[in-house]
């Protein structure tokens, strides 16, 4: 038998992805029987962080400063910039530490169907980072989707004009995957690709 | 690439039953973008339950105030005791709102494997509420597993001496059960506690 208030935090849990109304039952009842080791720290993370949440100014990843720790690295190679769409792929990417540079967020794709237009996008505030002149490399890191390769077309076009080298990820087999069971588009993709054997 | 802060919320949320380092991750992000409509209800809600949160004195349901919702609704019939093991149990059988009457939370299972013993469980409680001579039916409502069959039998044996009625949960084929599917002990139980066809 729940009280308002522990139905609200159930419904407040219930809304985040991968959590449903039953599960979010459960992680309740956890919190409420491990109060000091779960709910205490839960709600002191979420305290600071909803006290410090901002957007960057400068590359419109979501930290908890601005501008943002990315941006803020010295260790970073400053003339390289790579571009994404959304937070969650410069988080991707940042995990995986392979990319030396820093990042831009355009906070979504073009899209005819969603009515989303290159003016909805953070990419005036790309081509001033670009004409600023201090980027010599334009990393563009858009999803492998019709809308994302769109983006990545016009992002190459309103790009051309400066002096900058302009690439965009390989696009192929993935690691593991095999032949049998990838789409005609990878395998397209891959054997136009095809690159001599070193 | 997140910040202390927000690696700190991230690892809470990974603590709760359900959700992983990944999900968590995703959850994050989820309530930084939309932080309006998930982060500040989630925060308000555990700011609320954590200010409130108590274990009731008397049936040991845990609530956001001391005696719990159930304990203090005069709709429910106070001369029916229901015994559970945990929390869970308690709000399982009060969402099927099929039960009328009170509970009693005994925070556990005698097991002599984890050591858990009588003591340890609420069960001084119970006894204290029923020689109260406030209860006519002591409903065991034990898990079908051994250790809880265990508990009934120890409370049954317990409570034998007062002047209540003493049941428990039927045991038999769940509904929608397939005899096929059924483990042995079910239809042990079932043809066991057979009934004639009324």
């Amino acid at each position: 038998m729940a009280s308002v208030e522990i139905d609200q935090l159930t419904n407040a849990l219930a809304r985040l992805p991968g959590l449903g109304p039953r599960s979010a039952r459960r992680a309740v009842l956890h919190l409420l029987k491990k109060r000091e080791g779960t709910l205490v720290p839960l709600l002191r993370a979420l305290e600071t962080v909803d006290a410090k949440l901002a957007t960057c100014s400068i590359c419109g990843n979501v930290d908890t400063s601005d501008p943002c720790g990315v941006c803020t690295d010295v260790k970073r190679d400053a003339r390289s910039l790579c571009v994404v769409e959304e937070v969650s792929d410069l988080w991707a990417l940042d995990r995986s530490r392979l990319f030396p540079g820093r990042f831009h967020v355009l906070g979504g794709r073009l899209s005819a169907l969603d009515g989303v237009r290159p003016e909805d996008l953070g990419i005036d505030t790309l081509i001033g980072r670009v004409a600023g002149g201090e980027v010599d490399e334009v990393v563009l890191a858009m999803n492998a989707t019709l809308e994302g390769q769109t983006t990545a077309h016009y992002l190459s076009e309103r790009l051309e004009s400066f002096p900058v080298r302009i690439t965009q990820l390989a696009h192929g087999l993935p690691v593991g995957g095999e032949l049998d069971y990838l789409d005609e588009g990878t395998l397209a993709q891959a054997l136009r690709a095809r690159r001599p054997v070193a």
